[in-house]
C-alpha cells in the first residue's frame, strides 16, 4: 500500500540527520498521496538509524491509522490541518534545526535579505502568533495546524513554503516529501544568514522588491530559466 | 561485578565525544548501582579511545575504591554527592560542552523560551552561585556537588535534571547513564539557541507557563503521550 | 576538446561541497582557455555528486554554446563579463557561502584587519553598489558581472581576487579554477572572522598598511619568499 | 638524524587539520631537541595531506639549514626566538585559528573567565602589542618573536603557553610538540567559549583568583592531583 510513497518518506526521514536538521527523534516528514487522501507518516520517538519502511504509518485525513503497528507522531494532527488547508502540498517536515527554531524562540519572520532566500521564498518567511491558553490547553496539535493556516491568510503557502511557530519550531512544505525537506534545509541556511547580516550591519533593509521578484520568477512560474 | 552497568557507563563516555560534547579528556560519566550502593565511573584523565570496560573504577558512596587499578575522575567526590541527594538518578554526566560551558562562564540561567526545552526541562537550568574561598580551598569537588545541592532546594532535580556551575560548567543526570548523556545533548542544543534567540530579540520572554507544561507534561509523567 | 581544463573545472566544482562552500547547487566554477577564449562551466541546476565531465558546457565569449548538451550555469553571463574585463583571470567561482553572503546581504565591505586577510587580499574585499531596477529588469547576470567591473575601477582585481554581489552572494577569481575555489576559501574564512573581531571588539581598526604590504607582498610578486 | 623528534613534528603537525585548526598550510609545528640544539621544522607551504618526514627541515637556533632539501617555514625565525628565550619549551606551534584569530585582530587578551581555562592557562592569554613600522620592515618573523618575549616580561610562559599576536594570530608551545598542539586546541575553545560569555552576559567578571589557583594547581605542579 502506497509503497512509492512510504519509500520517499522513509528516504526524507532519513534526510533530516543527514542535513544536520534533527538530534535525537526531533523531526518527522510525511508525504500525502492525493489520490487516495492517505497520509504516510513516521512513527513518534523511533531512533532514524533503527527506522524501516515497515516503521511508518498510514493515517486518513482524520487521523485515522489505516496502516502500520506504531503510534504516528504526536506532531500527525498539525500535518493534517495543512494537507487538508494548503491545496497542492505533497510533504510536509517538521524540525527543530537550531537556526530556523531561535528566529521562533525569538518570535520573529525571518526577513528576505538576499538571493538565496529569493531563491526559494517569495518574501519573509512568517512566524505564527502566540497560542492562546485555549488553544494549548485544548487539541494542541491541530491547533499548531489551525495557527499556522491564519498566518497565510494573506500569504500563498505554495510560494512561501516554511513557517516558524512561535516558541517552537519550524514547519515546511513542498510538492513532495523530499521538496519539503528542500526547503527545511534553506530555511535553516536563511536563518543563519540573517541574524549573522543584522550583527555585520543593524541597520540592514529588506532586499528590493525587484531582485525579489527577478530572482523567485527565474526559478518559478511560466518563466523560470534556472536548471535543465 | 557490575558488569551491565561498567558496559553501560563506558558506552556513555564513549557517547561524549560522539555528540561532540567534549575536547580531550574532558568529561565523565558514572553511573549508580541502587541494589549495592556502588557507583561506577570513568577514570582520570584517560582518553576516550583507549578506555575499556577494565579502566573503570567502582567505589561506594564515599568514595572509597572497591574495584579498579586506576585512580577514579577528580569529579567522583561531585557525582557521589548528587547521588546520595537527588533520590532516583541512576547516571551523572559532566561535561565542558562549549555552548553550555559559555552560560556558566557567565553565570546565568538558561531561560525557557521553548517547546525544545520544555521536551526535557520543566524550566530554566539553574546556575550555582559562585563558590566561597573557603569551598574551594577545602574539599573542592564535594563542595562542587554541595553547592548544586542547594540549587535545587526548591527545584524538583528530576525534572530539572541539569545544572550549570557558576564559572566552571555543566553536570546533567538522568535515571541511568544513556539518560543523563541525553540530557546533556539537550542541554548543550538550548544553551546555543537561547544565546542565538537573545541576539535575534533581546526583549524575548520565557515561554508561557501554559506551553511549558504542556510539552513537558506530554513525554513526562502519567499523562504522557508520546514515543511507542 | 579543452580536455584539459574540463578536468581542471570539474575538479573545481567538486571542491566546493568539500570545502562546505556550498548548499545544494548553489555555486559553480568556470575555467577560461585563453588561447582558444573558450569558457568551460558547470551546467545549471546539476547536483554535484552527479556530475561528469560530460556535464560540463563550452561557450564562447559571447555566451554562445560550441560544446554540451545542457544549459550553462544561469550566472554564465556574469563569468564571460569577468572573463572579458579582468586581464589575467582564468577561473570564475561563484558560491553562497554562508558568512561571506551575510556581509553581501549587509552590505559592507571586509575590512583587512589581520594578516590572515593580508596573505591573499591586498585590501577590503569590496561590496557593489545596490543593482538598480533597470539592471535588474534587463539582462540581469550581465548587469550582475558590469557592477563588479564598475566596483574595481579603482581596484586591482588580481591583488583582491574576490567581491561582494550586494544582497547576493561573493564571486571569486584566479589564474585557474583552483586558485579561484581557493580565494573562496579564504574569503569565507575572512568573513567569519571580521565578524567575529568586531564581536570582541567594536572599536577594532583596520591592520596597519605597512603590516599588509608586508604579508601581501612576502607571498606575491617579484620579492616573494613563501613556500618552495 | 633526530629520527624520534621528527616523527613527533611531523605527528603534530598532521594533527593541526586533524583538531580543525588550520586551512589549507596555514599553520606549523616544530620540535626542539635540548641536547644538540637543533630545531626540526615543517617546510614552507607543504600541504599535510603530502607531508613526510624527509620534507621536515633541520635548522640550528640561527636558521642555518642543517639537513632537508626543502626551505624551512617562513616563521622559522619566530620560532627560533621562542626556543632561545623561553627556556624549557621543546614545541612551537603557530596556527591562524579562526576563534583565537578573531581575538588577536581585535586586540584582546584573553580573560580567564572559567575553569576550562584555567586547567591549562594560569591567567589571561595576552595578545602582543602592535609591531612597529621599524619591526615590520626590517627582520619581520624574527621581530615577531621579540615582540612576544617582550610580552612575557612578567609573565611565566610555562604557566600560560600561549599568546596572541596582535593583527596576526596565536603562536602556542609545550615541553614537546604534542604539548604545544594540545595548547593550540585550548586557546580555539577558551577564545570561543569567552566570546560567547560575554555575549551571554557582558558584565561577566574575571574568574576569582582562588578557583583558578585550585584549576591549575590541581593538574599542574608538585601538589597537582589530576591524571593517574
Amino acid at each position: 500500500m502506497l509503497d512509492a510513497l512510504k519509500k520517499q518518506v522513509l528516504e526524507a526521514n532519513l534526510a533530516l540527520p543527514k542535513y544536520n536538521l534533527v538530534t535525537f527523534t526531533w523531526g518527522n516528514v510525511s508525504g500525502f498521496d492525493k489520490e487516495s487522501g492517505l497520509v504516510v507518516i513516521k512513527p513518534s520517538g523511533v531512533p532514524y538509524d533503527e527506522m524501516t519502511v515497515d516503521d511508518l504509518v498510514v493515517v486518513d485525513l482524520d487521523g485515522n491509522v489505516v496502516e502500520g503497528d506504531k503510534k504516528p507522531s504526536s506532531d500527525t494532527p498539525t500535518h493534517l490541518v495543512l494537507y487538508k488547508n494548503f491545496s497542492g502540498i505533497g510533504g510536509v517536515v517538521h524540525t527543530h534545526s537550531p537556526w530556523a527554531t531561535s528566529w521562533a524562540q525569538a518570535g520573529t519572520a525571518i526577513p528576505a535579505l538576499g538571493t538565496t532566500q529569493a531563491d526559494y521564498f517569495y518574501g519573509a518567511i512568517p512566524c505564527t502568533r502566540k497560542m492562546t491558553e485555549t488553544e494549548i490547553k485544548g487539541d494542541y496539535e491541530r491547533e499548531t495546524g489551525n495557527v499556522i493556516v491564519e498566518t497565510f491568510r494573506d500569504i500563498d503557502p505554495l510560494a512561501v513554503p516554511s513557517v516558524l511557530v512561535h516558541s517552537h519550531a519550524p514547519f515546511n512544505w513542498g510538492k513532495d516529501p523530499d521538496e519539503a525537506v528542500h526547503n527545511a534545509v534553506v530555511v535553516e541556511e536563511v536563518a543563519k544568514m540573517a541574524l549573522r547580516t543584522y550583527q555585520i550591519n543593524p541597520n540592514t533593509q529588506d532586499m528590493q522588491q525587484t531582485l525579489l521578484d527577478k530572482h523567485y520568477l527565474r526559478k518559478h512560474g511560466k518563466d523560470a530559466y534556472y536548471g535543465q
